[in-house]
Parts: C-alpha cells; sequence; structure tokens
C-alpha cells in the first residue's frame, strides 16, 4: 500500500509515473533493455529527451528564444554554475536572500566574484518569514545578473509575484516550486530546479534559459561547467542521467493527463487552502510562523504548542502511513510538502487528522 | 525477453539487480513508498548508502586512509574538478593520453592551470593503439597529481600495469574498468568512475580518494566543488542521486553473490579470452587494430573486411537480438563491451555468431 508522502525533497511521485517505469524497467519497448541500459546516443532514449523537452516546452509555453537544459549536480551546482558562467572579473551580482537556500547560492557567488545583498528576510532572531514587497528590493541596475529562490522549502515562504529587475537579467532558484503553476517565462534570463520536488528523482536540474543568455557565459572555465556547452549539445555533451530524465518525462506526460498547469495549479491552491484554513480555524493549536502574504502553496510550515507535541504528530501520523511530516531541523515544527503528486484527498485526509489531533491533545 | 547487452555505456545491468528494482519499485521495505521518493536523511535512505560503501570497501579491500564518495557530473564533471582542486597556481599537472577521454580531462585542466602532456600515444593517422610502457613515460616528480585513463573506452586499450609516478599522486579515470578485478587502491591518490560501464546508471560518479589527498583540496573554490565538501559530509552535502546509489548498491551486492572481484575476474578474462581468440583464428576476416599487449579485456574492438559488413555484422546481430556492438563514431568498425553483466555464455552466443558469419560472408 502506497503512503501519503508528504516529504520535502526527494518526494513522492505520481504512481503512473513509477508504474509505467516499473512495468518496463527490465524491458523499454522491447529492445529486450532497460531504458537506463542502452546509450544516449540511441534512438530510444534519445525519443525520451526530446519528448520530455516537447512536453515542457508545450505545458509551460517556453518561448523559441529560450532552451531547455537537463544537468546535473542539483540546485547547490548551479550555485556554483551561475556566478562561474555570468559573474565577470569586475561585474557585480545581486542576490535576494529569504532562506537557506538563497543563502547558500550567495556564499558560493562570493567565491567567484563580487555578490551583494539586494535584501535578505533574516530576522534579528535569524529567521526568514517573508519574501519581499518590490519596494524593499535594491537592486544594482547594471548587475550581471539578480538571484532569487522562488521558494523557500525549509522556511515555507514563497514570492507569488516575481520583482521587476529592470534591465538586469532575473536567474530563479525554482527547486520546490516548478511547475506548480503557470508562469511566464519571458521574465528571467534562467530558472533551474533539482527535480525531486515537483518533477522526478534526485540527480537531474532542469533548466530554462533564454538563448542569449546563455551566449554571454564565459568561455575561460571548464567546458563541463559552460552553460553554453550544454546547450550547445542539446543536454547530451556528456552522459545525461538517462533514467531520471526518463523519470522526468513520465511525470510531465502524467501532469498533462491531469489537464496541465492550469489544472494543476488550481489543485494546489486548494490544498494549499485546506491546509492554512485549518492551522487558522484551530489556531488555539496549530500556528504558522510565516507572513500571510507569504505563505507557500507548496511547503506548508506550521507548530504545535510543544515540540513534545510536534513529536508525537508526526509519530501519530506515520502510524497512518503519512510520512515526510518532520519540519526541517533548522526550524523545527511540522512541514507539509505538498507538491504537484499530492492529491487533494491526501491533504484531507492529513486534514482530518490534524483536526482530530487537535481534539485529542489541545 | 531480454537482450544480449554490449552496449560501452551506458549498459546492462546484472538482471537481478534490476529485478529487485522493479519488485520494490512502488514501496521500498514495507514504507509505503520508492526508495527514489523518500528523504536522503531519513533511515532507509542511509542504509542504503552506507551498505553501498560497506560493499565497495570491502570487495576493493579498501584502506582506512581512504574514502568512497559518490558524486554526480559524470567522469566529465571530474575532469574539472580535480584540477581545481589540486592543481594551484605555479603548479602543475601531468597528463598521460591514451584516448579521447584523456585527451578531454587534459582540455580541461588547461583552463585551470598549468597541464602538461607526460604521454601521448596519438599516432600520425590520429589514433590511439596502445598504453605505454613505463620507460616512455617523462613524469614530473614535482606534478601536483599524474592523470591517466586506465581503459580507453572508444579505442579499447587499457592498463594492465599502472605506471610508478614517485613521489606525485596519481590520479585515474577508471570509468569503464573500475571494478574489472581487485586492485591496489594504495597506489592511487583518487580513482574516479562513473557508475554507466560496470557499476550502475549514469548520474552517479564513485570516487575513492586518499584523506590527505583531499585535505590539500584548494579552499578558494565553490564548496559544491571541493572533494572536502563530499567527504565531510558523507555524500550528503546535497542531495545525492538516490536512486542511482541504490542501484549501485544492487549491483554490488550481485558483484558480491558472484564470488567478489576475483570470481568477477576470472569471468572477465575468460570473456575476452574467447573474443580475441575468435579474432585471431579468424584473422583472415577479423581484425584488432589494438597493440596485442594493450587490448582491453572490457571493450574489444575488431575491424571487418569492409564498412558495409560492418554494417551487416551488427545489423544481423540485432536481429539475434544481440545489442550494443556498432564502434564509437570517430573509429568505426565493431566494439563488443563486455562489462561485468555480460556473461561468459553472452559472449559464446556472440563469438558463434562471429564464427557463422565469417563463413557467410567470408
Amino acid at each position: 500500500m502506497r503512503a501519503l508522502n508528504f516529504s520535502p525533497g526527494p518526494a513522492g511521485l505520481p504512481a503512473p509515473a513509477l508504474e509505467r517505469a516499473r512495468d518496463e524497467l527490465l524491458d523499454y519497448g522491447g529492445t529486450g533493455a532497460s531504458i537506463m541500459e542502452v546509450s544516449h546516443r540511441g534512438r530510444e532514449y534519445e525519443a525520451v529527451h526530446e519528448e520530455a523537452i516537447a512536453l515542457l516546452t508545450e505545458m509551460l509555453g517556453i518561448p523559441s528564444s529560450y532552451q531547455v537544459l537537463f544537468l546535473q549536480g542539483g540546485a547547490s551546482l548551479q550555485f556554483a554554475m551561475v556566478p562561474m558562467n555570468f559573474l565577470a572579473a569586475g561585474g557585480s551580482a545581486d542576490y535576494i536572500i529569504t532562506g537557506t537556500w538563497g543563502e547558500k547560492a550567495y556564499e558560493e557567488a562570493k567565491f567567484i566574484g563580487n555578490a551583494r545583498v539586494a535584501f535578505n528576510s533574516i530576522t534579528p532572531e535569524k529567521q526568514h518569514l517573508r519574501v519581499p514587497r518590490p519596494h524593499e528590493l535594491s537592486i544594482d541596475s547594471r548587475a550581471a545578473y539578480v538571484h532569487l529562490t522562488s521558494n523557500n522549502t525549509i522556511e515555507g515562504t514563497q514570492f507569488f509575484d516575481f520583482p521587476d529587475t529592470g534591465t538586469a537579467p532575473l536567474v530563479a532558484d525554482m527547486s520546490s516550486d516548478f511547475l506548480w503553476r503557470p508562469f511566464d517565462m519571458s521574465r528571467f534570463a534562467l530558472a533551474y530546479a533539482g527535480a525531486q520536488k515537483n518533477i522526478g528523482p534526485s540527480g537531474v536540474v532542469v533548466a530554462v534559459a533564454r538563448k542569449d543568455f546563455i551566449a554571454r557565459g564565459r568561455r575561460d572555465i571548464p567546458k563541463i561547467l559552460r552553460y553554453s556547452t550544454h546547450a550547445d549539445n542539446d543536454s547530451l555533451y556528456n552522459t545525461p542521467p538517462t533514467f531520471g530524465v526518463y523519470l522526468v518525462r513520465n511525470v510531465l506526460a502524467w501532469m498533462k493527463e491531469q489537464g496541465g498547469l492550469v489544472a494543476i495549479e488550481r489543485r494546489n491552491r486548494e490544498k494549499a487552502q485546506l491546509l492554512y484554513g485549518t492551522i487558522d480555524r484551530i489556531s488555539s493549536f496549530y500556528r504558522c510562523p510565516v507572513e500571510r502574504e507569504s505563505r507557500s502553496v507548496m511547503n506548508i510550515v506550521f507548530r504545535l504548542p510543544s515540540e513534545a507535541l510536534e513529536e508525537r504528530f508526526v509519530s501519530d501520523a506515520n502510524k497512518r502511513r503519512m510520512i515526510g511530516l518532520k519540519g526541517h531541523r533548522s526550524v523545527g515544527g511540522i512541514r507539509v510538502s505538498a507538491y504537484n503528486a499530492v492529491s487533494v484527498e491526501d491533504i484531507r485526509v492529513l486534514t482530518s487528522f490534524m483536526e482530530e489531533f487537535a481534539r485529542a491533545n489541545g
């Protein structure tokens, strides 16, 4: 029996995407081999690779001036690749810091060049509880780029409107909310996402970048670390994580069957409303520390009256086959990760449990 | 029905390793989730991660002064990480070039610092047909490291004895022959291998490095690109390619069941003898271009009297469910990749076909 998986990432994937993988794991399309056992330059894998790109391009409406890339190394390698490619000597890049991952991206950039903090949401108590309002940002119009984290997996905050960075190219780490809804790619020079939240297993990064931005990248760094290398070779410069890309394809195909990003967004908003509604209704027991306007639709964090109760909550939920609810070790509390593969029904089971648990322990 | 898979990589994996993955793909150990759907910091994945390291340590007899790492980005990212970590300004590194991949490693190093060619097997006809004899190497005893490629996947040559590099640390790209037999790790400062030949799917790199060598790495490069970061965090600094590591674990467990590296080596030598024996016996039809002493046990390359016959060979073999036999596009001909998952029986079927094909077309 499948658990109700609320893990923050690696996270639950849609069962149909996994069933498809299981059914053809030893024999892909009559080849007598798994898709992971055949050449990345052969007909079978290339069709999967191209289908994944086509599905993404179609569902997001990606303009032809952009290119989809499959990369490795997680968002963490992107934290290094972005400044290595785009932060030239003498230049400067702006970082909007709204959580742990944005901090890490900024720290990596400082090894490469001049990285500036355009905003930092950190409180005196070292917490990140919100994303900025436009007037709070001090964007350098000559910045090589402006980097932000669209959703803060650990802190449970999210950007719903993206800042206007003027002439400075906007780069976004969308690891934990990529494809939660349709969005206008033309606002971004580069958006990247580790797959292990909404779109696949860990080990694959999906990046979408404007071709003229890619072309600006430095040529005096190792080839493997240049976006242009991957773009020029359709993400087949070296062997991609073929099974990971195949699973991303399966997830994207499932998303399309579900009605695409408009339907996905509707479901995601319904799930978040159910959760925040329950938290707010039982405010004597549950408390969301995050500023209301910044509350993430993907990672819903909340506290209980005591850490002992939080522990019992996680353990009781576990007994009912609800997994992945423990908050990140750096912030504590409870975290519900309600990525695309989590159904409205899963959330209803959880909110019922939340009501019951509050009644029994409140 | 499973094909006889002679692909160069991504390559065939042992059926038991894949069957195990298939059987628990939607529910790992009663968790109600796939191993790829649970946290990399949770009990289930950590046990897999540690088991993979323990199996490798045991089978190779890795000394405690070494550490096993799981990395991403393929051997191609290692080509950059090695010089980024170990080639300091003013220093110099030696490269032994015996094929395409060694050339690529050397080219990447030149973006970082002073890379020297200690040997290059390239002929005036731009072919690599052998590995060097010890007296042919000009090793700089003060080199930051000496880099070699232990097996040349494309060219079909292999090192059987490793050069004595004196005080200079030896670094080896073992992507296509790692674990083909036992070897003395203490000869190497660092050995790395893309998993997609002998040990797993693409997207995972296994590296084994001496701890004091790792500690020598530069600290002024991004954290994610330092070996020390991955070593200090037991390869869990960022989310590893969890499903890939899990499959590596399954393959290593299978290898141990087969009798470990001594048994694996015996099988690999028998397979290679069958193939080279057939080529040499039918020398009027088959011709191995590689110097006899350098003939690879992993990738057996040969030519037929004409390219038309080579094409027919591949296509006739395909009809008998033998796949992956086409030589690399840069060198042509036929290539049999006989990695650990290929059985002696598979090779017997192939050599029978070779005899039959030569009779019919010779």
